[in-house]
């Protein structure tokens, strides 16, 4: 479930001054993220085995994405969610069907008790970071920009990190490519955190382990204070000469703002983040402004409209033709 | 922006004994429904011929269609929209950059207003059914159901129909496919309307003159009281040796649960109006259940989520095993 476009931004590109930049649009897939890649072939896989029963812990994307995917498949799933889920993600959940467990003791414990009950119960255990296939679904994101750029890698690529396997699936996909021959190098990756949940920037910075942190972002989807997959990323970030950045809430609102505007692509907060971390990495060198550059925008944002918050108003009239004048400033 | 997949959805042709349905999926274009077919050719017209400057009026999917397509492009857009129009949409629409006019005197004029508007200060005008380009991209539908079908027509398609050009845009494609000689007969059409709002199904029932109604339904993508395209779609529907059925707000929410259930599309009211038609289509004997079927999803649910309303809750329960077995039923 890829084949996302590879959005060259005319407008974006200007407004930016980065000549070469490159979206990688994910919010185009069937639940609107990059979880479908590997939610597809955790499925194939399932049904391969004949295992009729699926399960995840999630608050969001992932969450869909199965219970979603298992409709399609005629999969059972039970998912296990925070207590504290927004009513409109819960009911898109329930409309495909699946199985919901609201935890009352929170999404970490939602995670643990996932992974108790997949064993316990002889379910299929979709979570992200324990079954492997999701790397090897998440990687393909890479084939395709190398595909999609005429066969090169570029300079950088800019992401959001959570848990981090997306951004460690990517930089697999790109070390496979290298060690096929067919590109020398990987891309620097700038790895972006939300600046209320950065446990793995802070460790990065300070070249200490990671400690976990308690989430505060809006940006549900790395809003992770535990990152399952902290040492695939330090390692990722470091072997490929890259780099951490953390953006604020408002910079991801103002970066979804400038996507919709300049380029007609709608994201949530943390399909955001990689452009707000672009203003950051240009500002600190990190990135070259005639470089290729690749941003990841992870997610849609017609699941979380609540974030999507325009800065122009619309404007009442009356029918009549002196009044669109007035409204839309004619001479 | 179309390329749109055609769905073999195995679980519902099972759950309606249809084993030859398919779905024609347009909930996967950049914004969510089959008008980004004809937005993408209206504004590459726009753009050839140097015009800035475009404008529409529309309550939902077109208003939302124009505004990206316009942001990517780099057009403006001026959408006029009744003063009731959703907050939710609102958003949407003003966070592309569109300039919103809010016609207090609601749709029809907000209708003619922008009409005069474009004629008055040169914008290119996207409306549907007055556009003829509108037309020429919708119906490349047709052409991709044909292909993906093994280069045949199906034996009947059933869609939802408001203002019609949707629906004659299909049978267009569809005639220039026997016109080609490549089909050697049209698909019998079924177009469907909402209960609350049937002026086309009246008027070929009673075989008289359409009479404008007073909408009222749910279904906002085919709550169209006084359609554009009335002559046109009588025509497809007499020609094809079609039919018209009437579906009710409690036909279409249930239809949105089945294809979400089944198959893992999230659909709006119209967009899963044609699911619901099939329903009464078999049961009128319009459609034989061993035809080869397409239904019309032509819009997502996600742009409208007070429409997707699941039959089951979640259940709410702490962090055990034992827990999660009394919630899931194991034994």
């Amino acid at each position: 479930m890829g084949g996302t476009p590879l959005v060259s931004p005319s407008r974006l590109r200007d407004v930016l001054g980065v000549p070469n930049l490159w979206l990688k649009d994910e919010t185009r897939t069937p639940t609107g993220s990059n979880k479908d890649r590997a939610t597809a072939l955790v499925l194939e896989n399932a049904m391969r085995n004949e295992v009729h029963a699926v399960s995840c812990a999630s608050t969001g994307n992932v969450a869909m994405s199965l219970a979603v995917g298992a409709a399609a498949a005629g999969v059972k799933a039970t998912i296990f969610v925070p207590a504290e889920i927004s009513e409109a993600k819960l009911r898109l959940i329930l409309l495909a069907g699946a199985t919901v467990l609201k935890v009352r003791e929170g999404y970490e414990a939602a995670f643990e008790l996932s992974r108790e009950a997949a064993r316990a119960f002889g379910w299929y255990d979709r979570n992200t970071g324990v079954n492997p296939l999701t790397l090897e679904a998440k990687k393909t994101v890479a084939f395709e920009i190398w595909e999609q750029l005429g066969r090169r890698v570029p300079d950088a690529v800019l992401g959001p990190v959570g848990d981090g396997p997306t951004l460690s699936a990517m930089m697999k996909g790109f070390r496979e490519l290298k060690a096929c021959g067919v590109s020398d190098r990987l891309p620097r990756v700038v790895a972006v955190q939300a600046e209320g949940c950065q446990p793995l920037k802070k460790a990065w910075d300070a070249s200490d382990p990671v400690r976990s942190v308690q989430p505060e972002t809006i940006a549900e989807g790395i809003a992770v204070g535990a990152p399952v997959s902290a040492a695939l990323v330090l390692r990722d970030v470091r072997e490929s000469g890259g780099s951490f950045v953390a953006v604020s809430d408002e910079s991801m609102l103002e970066a979804i703002q400038t996507l919709a505007f300049t380029s007609g692509i709608l994201a949530e907060p943390a399909g955001a983040a990689g452009l707000a971390g672009l203003q950051s990495a240009l500002a600190a060198g990190l990135v070259e402004r005639g470089e290729i550059v690749v941003a990841h925008v992870t997610g849609t944002g017609l699941k979380s409209p609540q974030y999507l918050r325009p800065e122009v108003s619309a404007t009442e009239i009356g029918a009549s033709l002196e009044e669109v004048e007035r409204a839309v400033g004619l001479p």
